[in-house]
Order: C-alpha cells, then sequence, then structure tokens
C-alpha cells in the first residue's frame, strides 16, 4: 500500500518532519517522497495548490485521500496502521490524555519557536520592533523552560511518559530545531537529555534534514 | 462521576466553551463549574496556577487528572465515554482523517480571529501599526473564505460532514464569535447556515455566553 501515498515537503520544515516520522514509525518507508524548494517557491505551484489551498508543506496524499494537516496526517496513519511498525498512541484513555495534553501544547512550543525564528520574514521592515523581539524571545524561553520542568517531572524519558508517542512525533522536531539553532544544552539539560536519546531513533535519524547535520547556528545560543 | 469533574472557565473564551459543549454532548453537565473574570485577573489566582502552570483558562480536572489544554479535554471525554451521550468521533480511519485534518485547521482559525479580535491587546501602544491590521484582516478574510468554500463542498451540514464532532466541537466557538462580532451573513452564506443550525443545538444553546446574548457588534462587519 505504500506506494500510494506521495508526500510534498521542504527542508527544514517541522511539520513535514512530523510526518516523514510518523511513516517510518509504521513501516510505510517505501512512499512517494517529492522534496520541493520553500526557496523557488514550489510550496505554490501549480501541483501543490490542487491538493492543497493553503499552499503549504507538508501536502500529503494517501490513495484518494487529502490530508494536509501535519498532526492530522500522523494521527491518520497511526489510525489506518494501527497494528503496523511501533503503536504511538498508548491504550488507556488516561494516559492518552497526558498525550494529547502535550500535543496541543506542542503547538504553541512551534509557533514561540517560529515567532522567534521567522520574524524578520514574517514582519515587514517597517513594523519591526526590536521589544517585540525581545518580548518573542523571553516567550520563548518561558515555554522552554515549562517543557523543562515537565521532562523533570515525567514518570519516562518520553514527552508523554515511558513511551514514545505521537506527542514525541508532533514535537521533537521543534526540539531538534531549537538545538540546531544553538539553544544551550546546559540550560535545559532535560531537554538536552531528550533530545539526545530521541536522535537517534531509527525513524528520526533517517529522516534528520541534511541541512541540519552540519554545525549548529547561534540564533538561540542566549534563550 | 460527574460530580469528580471541575471547570475553571471564563466568559467569551472559546477555548473554554469546547470543553463545555463537549461535557453536555457527553451527558456530565453536573459538573462543578468555577466561573472566573478575567477582568479581574482570576485566571492567575493561585488556585489556578496551582493547577495550570500557564494560567489559562479552560482548567480542567477530572477526579485526579489535569487536563488543560482544550482540545485535548474534548478529545479525553470522548474517549472516556466513548458510549455516552453523543458519539464525537466517526468510526473509520478514513472519516476520522477528515475530522482531525479539520479539528486542526481550526485552530489556525481561531488563531487568526484573535490576530484581529486581539490586536490592540496583544501589541503594545508603540508597537502597532495601521498595515498590521489590514494585513491581519486580510489573512482573517482569506482564512474565512476558505471555510465557506470548504461548507459550500461538504457532503453534510456539519464541519466534518454528516455527524456532529470533535471537529464541530472546537471550530464551532469561533464561527460564533464571529457572527457575534458582526461577521456579515451574506458574504459568508454557508458559514451563517451552519451557524444558525448549530446553534440551537442543546449543548449549544445551553452553553452560550450570557454577554453574546445581546445584540451583535461590528468588530469584523467589514470582513
Amino acid at each position: 500500500m505504500a506506494q500510494e501515498i506521495v508526500l510534498y515537503w521542504g527542508e527544514g520544515s517541522t511539520p513535514c518532519w512530523r510526518v516523514m516520522i510518523a511513516l517510518e514509525e509504521k513501516g510505510l518507508s517505501n512512499y512517494t517522497s517529492k522534496r520541493l524548494a520553500f526557496e523557488k517557491m514550489e510550496h505554490k505551484s501549480a501541483e501543490v495548490m490542487a491538493l492543497n489551498p493553503r499552499g503549504q508543506l507538508p501536502t500529503f496524499k494517501f490513495e484518494e485521500k487529502i490530508i494536509n494537516e501535519s498532526c492530522a496526517a500522523c494521527m491518520f496513519l497511526e489510525c489506518k496502521f494501527k497494528d503496523q511498525g511501533n503503536q504511538l498512541t498508548p491504550t488507556s484513555c488516561d494516559e492518552k490524555a497526558k498525550m494529547f495534553q502535550r500535543l496541543f501544547e506542542g503547538l504553541t512550543l512551534g509557533q514561540k519557536l517560529g515567532e522567534v525564528i521567522y520574524y524578520d520574514w514574517k514582519v515587514p521592515e517597517g513594523e519591526r520592533h526590536e521589544s517585540a523581539k525581545t518580548r518573542n524571545r523571553e516567550a520563548l524561553r518561558a515555554e522552554l523552560q515549562l517543557w523543562e520542568g515537565y521532562m523533570a517531572k515525567e514518570t519516562g524519558p518520553y514527552i508523554a511518559g515511558k513511551t514514545f508517542s505521537l506527542a514525541d512525533v508532533i514535537i521533537f522536531p521543534s526540539i531538534a530545531y531549537a538545538f540546531y539553532l544553538g539553544l544551550c544544552p546546559k540550560r535545559f539539560p532535560k531537554l538536552a537529555q531528550y533530545h539526545d536519546m530521541v536522535k537517534e531513533r531509527p525513524s528520526i535519524n533517517k529522516t534528520w534534514f541534511s541541512a541540519w547535520k552540519d554545525n549548529n547556528k547561534d540564533t538561540l545560543k542566549d534563550i
């Protein structure tokens, strides 16, 4: 069935990476991978726009079904291939509650990360303010400290406890992006420990963006 | 079991409303309802902060379990009370895919709505720009047009098709907020039709914010 799966993705996009990880976790590595270049505006091409009116990546097609929202695509794959590959959802509703709590909170982390990283891209030159940049960085720091606290209190090594779950699939790319951009491991030791463990996982290691394999940047070193 | 459920909520908060709707849908109307006042900063009170380090509403407690993210709380209730009240999740993975696609896209709608409505509250006076306000309003218009298109193509009257689902629980409050703030029904006829039908649903009607029962505002009339 894997040959009927098409993923349009772009290098450096954490939402795209989520779907790539989920596909590997579910043993679906034989999908059609269409790597597009954001810098050439290929995400706004007619081919993508026909499948995704938002003109965004990931754009994801499963047989005749189009599921472009990255979290929805991951949840669909877990549902459809429940007994194939690694199980990414705990069975009890109580454990699911924790997973969903973290998963949705992870979207806030991703958003606060984006507000720092993409500030100059999102905000036109005449509207930029140093005070806004400072505030965004402070908000990101507080958010990361919250997650550092969560990991310190967690009963298992993963985002939602003892097993790798959809919460990790959704959130790990943001954590990895932060460290790639120079987040200080000494200031966030629990997140660093989590990052160093999960990055060796086959589904993650295999799909790591090639551009992120060079030296770390320093955008977030003072966070 | 309903007496072991506590919801801290605030008037006018669409995330709070989601949880109130889900509780009614699952036949759990006998929960402990703690209405707090945002204007008195009660969401930052010690009582809330002890349960929710973000100091946000909803803050939701189910027995000893704390689930503060509104979508996660709704998904947990649906899981825990699968066979009680109304079923809010379709059974097939294909239908679930559509529901999750819309549910997560709904968060984008909520975000774009917030960027228009709360601009002056979010952005300090010295950083405000008319150009940003215009851009935010245009982004909201485009987003609402996308949803108008979705509803026009939909095979059923609800957000994700033939049955009322978690997608409606998550998204309806944003649609209702937009119309309360003066969104023009003639410009968005399919969304208006959806709004007028769903607002009569018992779970929605019963939980409608009392402040929203007066005349409509005109904040969004030109969108």
